[in-house]
């Protein structure tokens, strides 16, 4: 359940005193807020405290994280030579402290550690608009009017990602999770001629450490074939697709992630369960499910109900093992 | 190509006077702002301009539209008390301002005019959320949690806008349109549960009146078919889906409208008349299509290029025929 630290009391008290980034940015405080969460709902696995862009301003590209806002870039990539300001990272100098945090957390959690990088589609969208978009419009613009520097851009973002996601295993990370959060807004064309080729380069640039690799997007309903064939040993399906249909589309050896609607746990407990239940029942059928919500936990959350949903899911599984 | 006139200088120098509502309510204002894209672009159809909030600031509900924020409500519907709020419409007397706009552009235009309505569940969404969402989970935890005051609230909707279409299509419109825009955000399950019954209700309620019915949503992919058995004609689809997909889930009696993404049209003119030729491309072997965009034009377009694509869209059919 990513971003499942902001419902949290104990999470907006230690995040209370800087701004994202300099969370990230002590190991100390970034491995507290990795935990947080494992201990209040006993989930099965953590995701690293951190975010996608962090390996952009690591190798400094000047990006800040604004409440309610998101990354925000005061110069956005417009042209060709904007990508003099992507220099390969070297993650043990770039990103040590992450690792450090990864570190501390391979020593002290009892879940496996999922690592993340933001794939290059999503990654290049912030850096061309400047921020979040609700249309992409310069994003698509420059992709289909300028495509031999689109391809450099993503296929740099590639590069930085895949050094960022090695680094990340080897310090200790169990799997990874490589985040297309936007890709939805591409047709299947776009999306297989513009986004996958460079997430396709990460995926089965991680093959020989032998992690599991989970590919997630939202809205992506018509693009899950082709995220699955980019070398995910699971991809991430929002509640829009029912999880048989979902799974016909990635094919058998493919697993799911998802789905339930994070909009529907602002109800109260009893339908959330009940909510759960039915992707459970979905579920049984499939060869592999990790169940998730369909995107991020909302900040109004209520921490006992996600409690709720974890103990459902945990004694159904039980339930299941045991006939 | 809804919202074209946007893009347009004449429009916004007719809308610089005052609100979008202010602009709706004046018949001849708001018959010349449904002409513009007309004359401009060489279109095969009007769209009349209005609001798909317009029935509801009839019977007096408190709604303003901001601009770049769209309805807003000071108080939010969220109790059963609430639903007094929504008396049922005199279209004769209410909306006699649009019926007359109508009456003008029945003697003005040389070619049909598409009325139109919101449907239940987008309407609601704004009445419950108190504006646009991103999550909707107000929404979601309304019908999940209440469910027979959703309904009660849906069904009243509905009655407004099968009220208010009626009247339209008897004062002059040739065809109609019922705006679900944010369907996309619920799952097939929950479409079927809390949105169909009221829409189908509404398109049903129109069969005797022998115009076509257009059923638009955004983000549609996975209930496409769902929305063709409410009792559409023509189903609306995204870029997201390909159009002759799109066909297999509407079925082969339901006509697809759409689906070049507006994004793509701020490109330049060649890649953007490149991306439409792809569309009508993919069209060609469907029973039934009505070339557009698939969700409204963004007002940064440059009109010289929605020129550019309408013109491709004519020459194609042209040469089509001719064969």
């Amino acid at each position: 359940m990513r971003q499942a630290g902001r419902s949290l009391p104990e999470y907006r008290a230690l995040r209370a005193k800087g701004s994202i980034l300099d969370a990230i940015s002590s190991p100390e405080i970034a491995a507290e807020l990795t935990m947080q969460p494992v201990r209040r709902y006993g989930v099965d696995a953590a995701i690293l405290f951190s975010d996608i862009v962090v390996p952009l301003v690591a190798i400094g590209v000047d990006i800040e994280i604004l409440p309610g806002r998101g990354p925000v870039l005061a110069a956005p990539f417009r042209h060709d030579d904007d990508l003099s300001r992507l220099r390969p990272i070297e993650p043990e100098v770039d990103l040590a402290h992450v690792l450090d945090t990864i570190t501390i957390l391979a020593s002290e959690l009892d879940v496996p550690l999922i690592g993340f990088a933001g794939a290059p589609f999503t990654l290049a969208s912030y850096l061309v608009e400047g921020g979040s978009s609700r249309t992409f419009g310069l994003t698509k613009s420059l992709m289909h009017s300028e495509p031999a520097t689109w391809h450099a851009l993503v296929d740099r973002l590639a590069a930085i990602c895949l050094a960022s996601l090695r680094a990340q295993v080897k310090a200790g990370a169990s799997a990874i999770q490589l985040f297309d959060s936007w890709a939805g807004t591409l047709s299947p064309s776009d999306y297989a001629e513009f986004a996958l080729p460079a997430s396709t380069f990460i995926l089965e640039g991680l093959a020989d450490l032998h992690v599991p690799r989970i590919h997630f997007g939202v809205g992506t309903g018509e693009l899950l074939g082709l995220m699955a064939r980019a070398g995910a040993d699971v991809v991430g399906v929002d509640w829009r697709v029912p999880l048989p249909l979902a799974a016909a589309r990635v094919g058998p050896d493919v697993a799911l992630q998802g789905n339930l609607d994070p909009a529907v746990c602002l109800a109260p407990t009893r339908v959330v369960r009940e909510a759960a239940g039915k992707v459970m029942n979905e579920a049984a059928g499939l060869s592999g499910h990790i169940f998730n919500l369909g995107h991020g936990v909302l900040p109004e959350t209520d921490p006992d109900t996600l409690k709720a949903v974890v103990d459902l899911v945990h004694a159904t599984s039980a339930a299941r093992d045991t006939e």
